[in-house]
């Protein structure tokens, strides 16, 4: 299965998730780890596809999501910065999506200077996650959940 | 916004639904209405996207679906047989969903040729419709609602 990009682009402004998760985490500095990641689910029947994004990227892995939904999943910090990102500022989302990657990006921008080491940094941080998937979140959680 | 064809395929991949309805209709020979529809549902936030796919294929109709969501419909079946499916049997989808898309193309093509006004033609449109969009049906009906 070969995919293209312009197919990519399509696949991801429906089905593809760009988010921040602010954990509780004993071990890292502050008690807090920022996870970004760069999610697409599908029922199990397409596994083939997430390979596929898999092989297209030539990062991330393909993991049980909950029951019968798997994800392909990014969140290499590196492989975020030099691949994911400056694949999808090249080919834009066309999608409202695409002020979600733009929020993501943001972050991920900040954490390479640093900014989720410090508490006030932290908090920047997730004053911009909020933002992100905001719509969705507050009207169909459902939807969210598989998105 | 201008849509290209792959990019199209994508979002349809992962957005766009095909299904074939068989509904009690009072004013129809057999007392039944086979209503075969394509659809891409989206939040009313990317209501543009909407109408640039109609703009896309040059046909159907973007309704509100329910609550916040709209529909990109398109139900005639001249614009079914023209402009839908020639579109995606040049252009292949990718995921499973083809398989939906394979059997709504043999309803059509089974319509064109009157089964729909036979009775036993019915129950032949019903074995067919029943397959489709299966896998989604069982498993997830909450995901099925807006896909």
């Amino acid at each position: 299965m070969n995919l293209n990009a312009d197919w990519v682009v399509g696949f991801v402004d429906g089905e593809g998730c760009f988010h921040v998760g602010i954990n509780t985490h004993k071990e890292m500095t502050l008690g807090v780890q920022v996870l970004p990641e760069f999610t697409v689910v599908q029922h199990k029947r397409d596994v083939q596809l997430l390979e596929a994004l898999k092989s297209f990227f030539g990062c991330g892995v393909v993991r049980v999501n909950h029951g019968d939904r798997l994800a392909y999943r990014v969140r290499k910090l590196e492989h975020l910065r030099e691949i994911i990102i400056p694949f999808f500022s090249k080919h834009p989302l066309q999608s409202k999506k695409k002020l979600d990657f733009e929020l993501f990006k943001s972050v991920l921008l900040l954490m390479e200077g640093g900014v989720h080491l410090r508490k006030n940094g932290i908090e920047e941080i997730r004053s911009i996650a909020i933002k992100m998937n905001r719509g969705l979140q507050r009207e169909s959680p459902a939807k969210l959940e598989t998105n």
